[in-house]
C-alpha cells in the first residue's frame, strides 16, 4: 500500500522529483506538511487546508495521546474520519515533545516517564506504546520513538541517546503493524557527522520504507544545519522518501531540497501567521506595522488565497482589533505561500533548473534584509 | 436603487413574504443578518458567511468609527470592498453602543459625548456625525441615531428619550445622502404601547424607506417583548421593510415573524457558537458536556454545514483543547441553523402554513426544556 516512485533528478543539484504512494493517495515530493498538532491545523477547516495546496498533514502523537486520548480518536473513527481529512496523515512519535514540552522527564532504556503539561499526570512512553498510540490514531505514516537530547551536550550523552534511538527503532519495528500504516526511521546524532552517518547506516539496514533526519532546527546555525544534512544524505537510502523534521524557513526548505530532502513539516507558516507575520516572495511582512493602515494592496498580487482577496489595510485592522479572522487569513496565506513555493520547486526540478530557481528566490528573501 | 416588494401574506398570521431590493442585490424577507461588529463575522471568511445562506450582514458603526476609523474604511474602499462582502450591508447608528459600551456618556439635545471603551478618548456622536460616518462606511442601509435608555426607567425619562429620538431622526434625514445608501427610522418607546405607537406614527410621516423597532431584547420578558411588538406593528408602515433590532432566540424570531417583522440581527448564534452552545431543531446542545466525548454523530444529521461533517466528539475535543476551529465550526453551524430556519419560514409563509410551522418548531425547542 506504500511505495516510492522516483521521477527525475535535477541536473545541477541533488534535488529530486518523486511520488510517495499511501493508502490515502499520492504525495508529490518535495512536499510540505502543515502541522495539525491537536488534530486541527489551527483555525482552518479541512477545505481551507486543501485549498492551500497541502497534500499531507502532520498531527502530534504527544498532544493527541494526552487530549482527547488515542482511544477516543480511535472511537471517533481514527484521525482521518475525526478531522475529516481524506488525504495522507503523518504522526510524529511524541519523542520530541516528551523532551521539550513535558515536565520532569526521566529516560531509562525501557521508556521515558514524564508529567503531562496539561494536568501533571504521570505518563510512560515506550517504543511499543508509541506504536500502539499511532495505530489507534490511524495515521498513514507513524514515526519511531527516538531519544532527543538538547544541544549542546557532551559527546558521550549524544552518543548514548543516538544508540538508544537505534535500539528503540528496532523495538518499534518489532511491534506488529496495521497494513494501512507504515513507519519511518529517524536519524539522530546531533551535529556530529560521523554519528549521523553511523546512525543512518544502522537504520538503513532495518529497511524502513522512509527515513527522517531528526534533531535539527533546535538552535544551531543555518550553516551547521546545512553541513549536518549534507554529511548525512549520502547514508540515507535514495530509494525511499527523505523527511527533514521540523524545518523550517522558506530558505531552509530550498537548501534542503537542493541536498535531496523530499518532505518537510514546520509550525513556522502557521505560528507566524497567527502572530501577524506574512511570508512573501519579497520577504516577510509584519502586518501590525502602521504603514499598512491604509494600504489597499494585497500581500501578494499573484497569490490566489483568501487573504489576498483583501487589502493589507484590512488584514492589519483584523489584527489590531484582535479578530480571529486575522490569524485565520494569515495562516491561509502563509500555507499557500509554502505550497506555491514547493510546487514551483517541483517544476524547477522537472525542468533541470533548480539551482537557478534557488538562487532567484534567495535574492527575494535578501531584499527584506532577513 | 431601493424598493420593497410584497409577495404574499400568510393566511393564518401577520407573517409576510417580500423582497427588499438594494444596490448590492435583493434580500428575500423575512431574513436574518449575522453580526460583523468590527467588519468581520468573527472567525468566518466571506465565503463561509455566504455558505451559511446569509444574504445581508450587519456591521457596527460605533466599533468601526473607533477602530480602524471611518476614514480608514473609506480609504480602503468602503465596507463592501474592505470586507470582500458583495451582498448588502446594514450599519447601525452607534446609538446602542454609546449607551451600553462607552464610558461616561452624557447626552444633550445636540449630541452624545462619551469615552471610547478602547482608549478612553472623548468622542462626540451627533445625528449628523452618525450619518457622515455611515456614508464613509458605505453601507446599503444606514440607521438613524436614536437615544436608547436603560430599562426600567421613569415614564418621564422614557418619553424624553423617545421625543429626542424623533427629533434626531429628523436631523438625520436632513443630511444629504449618497444615492447608494438609504436610511431606516427607529421606533423607540420602551414597553409603553402608547409611546411606541406615537413614535411609529411620527416617524411614518417622515417617509423613511424602512423602519426598525429598537430598544427591545434588553432584559424584558418574552411576553413583554411580544406585547410591545404586537402593539407597535399596526403603526408600522406595511409597505416598507420592518426590522426588529438585536433579536434574538429562534423562538423570538418565529414569534416576531408571525406578527409581521421582516428583518433581524442578533449576536446570539455567533456568540453562543463561540461559547460551545449549538442550536439544533431539538433545542440547544452544550458541546463541552462529557457525554459528547465519544459521540460519532453530527450535531444535526440533515444539516449541510461544515461543522456537521464532523462528529460531536471532535467538536467537543476542539473546545476542550481551546482550538479556534471549535468556535469557527459552531459559528458556521449556528448561522446555518438560523438561515435554514428563516428559509423554512419563508416557505411556510408562501404555503400559507406559517402557524403550523411555528407550532411544530416550538415543540422541538420545548423538548430540551428551554
Amino acid at each position: 500500500m506504500f511505495s516510492f516512485e522516483l521521477h527525475h533528478r535535477d541536473a545541477g543539484t541533488a534535488a529530486r522529483l518523486s511520488t510517495f504512494h499511501t493508502p490515502h493517495g499520492p504525495v508529490r515530493l518535495p512536499a510540505f506538511m502543515p502541522v495539525g498538532t491537536q488534530g486541527t491545523v489551527k483555525g482552518l477547516t479541512v477545505d481551507q487546508i486543501a485549498a492551500t495546496g497541502a497534500q499531507m498533514v502532520l498531527a502530534n502523537t504527544y498532544h493527541l495521546a494526552l487530549r482527547p486520548g488515542a482511544d477516543v480518536v480511535r472511537d471517533l473513527g481514527g484521525l482521518h474520519v475525526m478531522m475529516g481529512w481524506q488525504g495522507p496523515i503523518l504522526t510524529d512519535s511524541g519523542g520530541f515533545q516528551v523532551f521539550s514540552l513535558a515536565e520532569r522527564t526521566v529516560v531509562t532504556e525501557e521508556h521515558a516517564v514524564f508529567r503531562s503539561h496539561i494536568d501533571g499526570s504521570t505518563i510512560e512512553l515506550s517504543p511499543e506504546r508509541a506504536m500502539e498510540i499511532q495505530q489507534q490514531l490511524g495515521s498513514d505514516v507513524a514515526m519511531v520513538l527516538d531519544h532527543v537530547v538538547a544541544l549542546p551536550c557532551s559527546a558521550e550523552v549524544l552518543r548514548e541517546a543516538t544508540e538508544r534511538s537505534i535500539r528503540w527503532a528496532a523495538r518499534c519495528q518489532a511491534v506488529p503493524q496495521r497494513p494501512d500504516q507504515c513507519r519511518f526511521g529517524i536519524v539522530q546524532g546531533g551535529l556530529d557527522p560521523v554519528l549521523r552517518v553511523q546512525c543512518a547506516e544502522r537504520l538503513s539496514a532495518m529497511e524502513f520504507p522512509g527515513y527522517a533526519i531528526g534533531g535539527l532546527s533546535v538552535g544551531e546555525t543555518p550553516q551547521q544545519m546545512r553541513d549536518t544534512i549534507a554529511a548525512t544524505m549520502p547514508a540515507m537510502p535514495a530509494d525511499r522518501p527523505r523527511y527533514l523534521m521540523g524545518v523550517g524557513r522558506p530558505e531552509d526548505l530550498l537548501m534542503a531540497i537542493s541536498l535531496g530532502i523530499d518532505l518537510f513539516d514546520c509550525v513556522m507558516p502557521t505560528r507566524n501567521g497567527r502572530n501577524a507575520l506574512a511570508f512573501t516572495a519579497a520577504g516577510p511582512v509584519r502586518l501590525r506595522n502602521l504603514k499598512h493602515q491604509r494600504d489597499p494592496q494585497p500581500l501578494e498580487a499573484d497569490c490566489p488565497c483568501a487573504a489576498c482577496r483583501h487589502s493589507r489595510g484590512y488584514l492589519r485592522h483584523l489584527f489590531m482589533a484582535d479578530e480571529m479572522l486575522g490569524p485565520i487569513l494569515l495562516t491561509i496565506h502563509n500555507l499557500t505561500y509554502y505550497q506555491r513555493l514547493l510546487a514551483a520547486a517541483r517544476e524547477a526540478i522537472a525542468a533541470d533548473r533548480f539551482a537557478q530557481f534557488y538562487e532567484q528566490r534567495m535574492e527575494g528573501y535578501g531584499k527584506s534584509g532577513k
